[in-house]
């Protein structure tokens, strides 16, 4: 219709880059190291295709109306049931399904945050949270772990300066305390004590990403942020890793006025109910216990195999937490080590990795990696980490040379 | 853990009234007059339980991955060829499947308006809609509908008025022009080439919620708005009516540089796939015109009794515009009514409708009802009429006395 069209300026709070998940660029042959997936071969695949056809074939109907259902309700009940065994006691009217915790994490941060506003991270950070917080135009301070998970003393040490100084208290901290992603490590119970203590004091909510705690790969318990302050602490969790991510399906448990902001916003009302139901029909039928028994020992092995492959391939080149639970390993290089630049290399031998940088609000990371050894076969596992430190040293002998 | 919690400053861009989506509260005997909802017997329950079997059965693993199989490629490439029978022409990286259309308003809201900018809309409009703008923080102007659609003329004027006098040009207009809801008006095609020259002129965004487009009771064709105007047009569409609202699956058509900022926003990448997998081996096999045809046959039937039934029991006392197509009937009463004062007592003799006020961005719309054809039976539809007549007759027979 035009061939002069006027620019036009949208809105400010679109994030200027990509969030990784849309930017990696990996071929089917790859080994894929970068995957934050379940493996697919533990999906409860027979018994879903069951679940499917009775769902459909029982409450087709109403399972395909808005409001579904008996599905949208039994998975509440089972929400509500299974969060019990880790310490979480919450009302139905606390708990609300989403798409997702990704969707979990935005409605959150839009509820609490106006632009300007400040929101603390952990260093490395989720980066489809980082996106969120971008989006919602804050201002992102972040916190370095170590082994024990974020630095709570640094944090406190701020909000001593920021109320000393009149600077602004966060509105909200963004943490994933137990087998982070990408660092692997869980916070300690006497940090978990001492940040809740922070959140009253300070006057702040934490927003508590516990999207791996059911892949536990040590029988050690810790208890969620939530069940030590459930007023200030917004718990997400998903489906995603135990019974598969298509489905895309989380939810939020928080205190009722909360979940009450939340729904305001959550626009349009019903979550898709028809996948609502199916999922219902399968967990209802399901030994959920030992399927994610047999998910934390598989991938149990699969940390072992991956860690001792980096042992045997990177020697002393490389540094990580061997994580107590979830999808990844961390690695660290020495900090002369970019792993940006190698990362095209790394693909061009067939294996696909995380550069470091993805996980940091602002530029730095470049010494860190971040490997997933869930998606991937063993074999795949021992042949992608000797992929990988065939390019390491390429890399690094063609920096001793630049440097000599 | 504490008695005394301080209370917290939420953001400001929570609307503060919920969207009439979850205020509603209906029993499950009445007649759901109020219920904008597809009439569940027509959905191809028989087709969808075969499609969910195969679906999981032959692509179970994929479809429970992030990415999913071949699903989410199949349904773009139906909504490509179908968008082409309505004269749309896009290519593949212009299409994005959303959260229902509902989603796609808010996608679109976002990139587009920052706090403090204007949005144009219709009065009345669509609720959801009307929510999405507030949680922008937008100031919403809304302009009145006739029997043709929007008063483009109004709109017109100003922006004249707008610009002469330096206040601000909106950054996005959201209109409904085929098959409005509430409306049930139609915007003409008169209308529609001089709203997208004023798109152009003053250089605004044109959102075009095609929701009912397919429910077409005349087969007088109407050129999408977007055809018009691609690179300032915004289409959405959605499955919700034409297949079922629980799937939750929409989509969003627009030039590719408003995609990609979309995509920047869609936090967590890929809409549940699951559902993709289903919807793309159901649509696979499935005669989509023959079953829109049913649809159309079988709503048109449904407005036509409706219509009766309100000349036989309201008479003179109610005014509406027959819809050419889509769900609902407009009606308009004496300007005096006020329709939220006997909902209750609506609700009380059995059926339900939604008042006019929910429909509007400031407080007016008292003296409309949105009544819905589709998801009653006709037998449904005559005797709630009839039961809505009792209660507006006993309603102003009250108000003659009060004013007497």
């Amino acid at each position: 219709m035009t061939s002069r069209l006027e620019p036009f300026s949208f809105a400010r709070r679109i994030p200027s880059t990509p969030s990784i998940g849309s930017s990696t660029v990996t071929k089917p042959d790859h080994i894929h190291l970068s995957f934050g997936f379940a493996a697919p071969h533990l999906f409860p695949i027979e018994q879903l295709s069951a679940s499917a056809a009775d769902a459909v074939t029982q409450h087709g109907r109403k399972a395909l109306q808005y409001s579904g259902a008996p599905g949208p309700g039994k998975i509440l009940q089972w929400i509500q049931e299974r969060s019990l065994v880790h310490g979480i006691r919450a009302d139905l009217n606390q708990i609300l399904v989403t798409y997702g915790s990704t969707q979990g994490i935005d409605l959150a941060t839009r509820i609490l945050v106006d632009p300007g506003d400040h929101v603390w991270v952990e260093s490395p950070s989720f980066f489809s949270a980082l996106q969120s917080f971008r989006a919602a135009e804050a201002v992102v301070t972040s916190f370095p772990i170590d082994e024990d998970g974020v630095r709570v003393d640094l944090i406190e040490n701020a909000l001593v300066e920021a109320k000393r100084d009149g600077r602004p208290i966060p509105k909200l901290l963004y943490t994933m305390p137990t087998y982070h992603n990408p660092g692997g490590v869980t916070l300690s119970i006497e940090r978990r004590k001492r940040l809740v203590q922070l959140a009253e004091a300070y006057n702040f909510f934490i927003l508590e990403d516990d999207a791996y705690s059911e892949l536990n790969f040590t029988g050690n318990q810790y208890p969620p942020l939530y069940t030590l302050f459930p007023e200030r602490v917004i718990y997400l969790n998903t489906f995603s890793k135990i019974i598969g991510p298509g489905l895309r399906l989380g939810w939020v448990i928080a205190d009722q006025q909360v979940i009450q902001k939340v729904r305001l916003l959550n626009l349009g009302g019903s979550i898709g109910v028809f996948t609502q139901e199916i999922l219902a029909q399968l967990i209802d039928n399901f030994a959920f216990q030992n399927h994610v028994d047999a998910l934390s020992a598989h991938y149990r092995k699969q940390r072992d195999v991956m860690a001792e492959a980096l042992r045997e391939h990177f020697g002393e080149h490389v540094s990580f937490h061997l994580p107590e639970g979830g999808f990844y390993i961390w690695l660290r290089f020495a900090d002369h080590v970019n792993t940006s630049e190698w990362v095209q290399d790394a693909a061009s031998r067939g294996v696909s990795f995380v550069e470091g940088k993805s996980f940091f609000a602002d530029p730095e990371g470049y010494h860190y990696a971040r490997l997933c050894f869930s998606y991937v076969s063993e074999e795949q596992i021992v042949r992608g980490v000797k992929l990988l430190a065939d390019s390491y040293f390429s890399y690094i002998g063609r920096e001793a040379v630049r440097s000599s």
